[in-house]
């Protein structure tokens, strides 16, 4: 049995305990979703009024120059690469995780004239999948999808693999790939890897270079805390900028933007893979929660993580057996992405109940409950109060209650 | 002789003169560059505060409902079909102007099987050219741009001309094109045509739905007054929304975001042209600059755009006679955009000296001077300091100052 003084003590203990007070969280609320859209930090308020009063306000044009916007999305690339395992000059921000994806796609399939297939695997964030079939269908339909289960990836690479793209950490189920040895097998057979980093980045370890990894993407708006719709990052390792160029080629990824010459020519790095203006009052906001990841410990960032996620499966396997709860993704002390996921028949509704008690997940169709587990914010006795309130609700079957049972958009 | 007590009679009897206080504006700065980045509407702070500390911070997740974050691409796109004469459902806000011209122009190309040919202008903005180049390279080279005298479009038109992508207002000189015009020529010769309204919205009249336009874009930061790299909007008219797919299937365009299917199918109206998760921040900053413009009298704005201009060029002509001074673009009186351009050879100096003293335009390769008129901050008094300050620079050549040969890098 977990004792309440045994939950006390974990979050006594705890290192990161201070970055709570760094966060605006609303009272009484218990926050399981940080990583679908990560907390305010209480920075970025300030910070975000500095941007429109001075910035934009009285700066205006100037700006750009004078408050260095135009250097954001190199400079935000260079902090989210220290948290990647990156060189600065491989990462930049800009756009959306989707148009990032439809970038590199098009870009790799471009390098690997004479092959044809991207694999993934079915069940990848939809994004993923949709951006392979826009880049196959606009490059005239020459290449195919083959989705294989994440088990049988490596059997599936050919001499025909131009493409491997994989998220790193699965979003519904937490399953984590070896992304040093997924990376290695695709590249033996000739193939590119793409990494997906979205739910990876700022809650387990991660090392591009250490990975030799190829290309990578991740979103700015969940453990990053970068708010809602943050711009999204891109990698590309140093020895591919040269050689691959965007399918999205901007004025602001030109070699000499305010040249405004007729004809396209790429910036020599990373910074051809900007299209458009950069969203500056979006990208400050990204920088604050970013500057606020840097100040962390990351490896004590990844150990809190697998402690709140042993508690929580051991809680929930103590205190809410019986109630048709199923484990979804890696088994308790397995290597897992920093959410944990239980699948029940009525898990919609039972989110729904949870919710309404300020226990705040979220639910993946067709029947995954989903607990985001952020080190920064989160302590050890949320965890513990989440599943008591999970477990009332199972015992009385609250969740059978008709509002709990009308659906409604959730991201 | 212009006097100043036609100047003061001027912004007495001037509708629109109470806009200038519902913006915060600099002490002492006369702002010429508007139609590069907009000013900072006062309500537009409030607002910002409002999205961070209670949408964000205290809604979290729930916001994306609670708060209608999910809605808020059709809501400002609806917006904004005000401004530029379309039906609400015919309008998005979405990306950047650079990425929404990808997905429009390869949706058209695609919707026009056998034709070959994309037809726009030397000296177009950059970007819309770099774009067209993107998208015939990643459609696999089998069309091509040509670009012909502003003119000489209509000459131009064949059987084999695809699509039709022109900038309405000219960034650099102003010129203005008969959209109805031109856009009936195209589509006689079976072409579509893409206007790009970036300079356009918010400062000239516009009614895509007389003009039976196809497709425009459009950019949020600059009469909009959207902030620094705002979200962008697109125009697909209705006839056409069930024809075109965008390159870019993201999961925000697909019938059921939330459904998390592996297959891609598009939502059935304009919001397939939606890609990732729309950037919320920067999206409110959009929708109250929106919001501000819908107060104003559309046909007001455009007048007082007209006699601002007018009013730029008589105090020039009068004012700065013999320092070599060039207009650029429409005569006086002729229709034009909102920014009046003077050319000469020492241009960039000679900004760098308005700039210096407070009086801020913009600078063009390789000798064109732009002074943007926007009628909802400006004073017809604002124009007749800024020709006195231009006059006295001239007269006294302070612009060989070393200081102000410096280049840097400016939008």
């Amino acid at each position: 049995m977990i004792s309440a003084a045994d939950i006390a003590a974990l979050d006594a203990n705890d290192p990161l305990a201070p970055f709570r007070s760094r966060f605006a969280l609303p009272d009484g609320v218990t926050y399981l979703d940080g990583n679908s859209l990560g907390a305010l930090p209480v920075a970025t308020v300030d910070r975000q009024m500095a941007v429109l009063r001075d910035e934009w306000g009285q700066g205006l044009i100037r700006s750009w120059n004078s408050a260095d916007w135009i250097s954001s999305p190199a400079r935000v690339g260079a902090k989210i690469a220290r948290l990647i395992g990156a060189a600065p000059h491989e990462v930049t921000v800009a756009d959306s995780t989707s148009v990032n994806l439809f970038k590199l796609i098009v870009g790799a399939l471009q390098m690997q004239r004479g092959r044809h297939v991207v694999l993934s695997e079915p069940g990848n964030f939809p994004t993923d999948l949709y951006l392979i079939e826009s880049a196959i269908r606009t490059l005239g339909g020459k290449h195919r999808l083959e989705l294989v289960s994440r088990e049988s990836i490596t059997q599936h690479l050919s001499d025909d693999t131009a493409l491997v793209l994989l998220t790193h950490v699965h979003y519904k189920t937490a399953d984590l790939y070896d992304m040093a040895d997924i990376t290695g097998a695709a590249q033996r057979a000739g193939a590119l890897m793409l990494w997906d980093l979205s739910h990876s980045a700022g809650a387990v370890p991660l090392d591009l270079t250490e990975a030799h990894a190829d290309f990578a993407v991740g979103c700015g708006y969940k453990f990053l805390n970068g708010g809602p719709g943050a711009p999204a990052y891109l990698y590309v390792a140093e020895r591919h900028q040269a050689h691959i160029q965007s399918p999205l080629g901007g004025w602001m990824g030109h070699a000499r933007p305010f040249a405004f010459d007729d004809g396209y020519e790429p910036a020599p790095g990373i910074a051809r893979f900007l299209c458009g203006t950069p969203p500056i009052l979006s990208m400050a906001a990204l920088e604050s929660g970013v500057d606020l990841f840097l100040e962390a410990d990351m490896s004590q960032v990844a150990a809190k993580s697998r402690a709140l996620a042993t508690l929580f499966i051991d809680l929930v396997t103590e205190r809410c057996a019986g109630y048709g709860l199923e484990l979804v993704g890696p088994e308790r002390g397995a290597p897992r992405g920093s959410h944990v996921s239980f699948r029940h028949p009525e898990g919609y509704a039972i989110m729904q109940a949870l919710i309404a008690r300020q226990v705040i997940g979220d639910f993946r169709a067709p029947d995954v409950m989903r607990f985001g587990l952020t080190p920064l914010y989160l302590r050890y006795t949320d965890i513990a109060h989440a599943v008591d309130v999970l477990e009332e609700i199972l015992r009385t079957r609250a969740y059978i209650a008709p509002e709990f049972h009308v659906r409604h958009a959730v991201t």
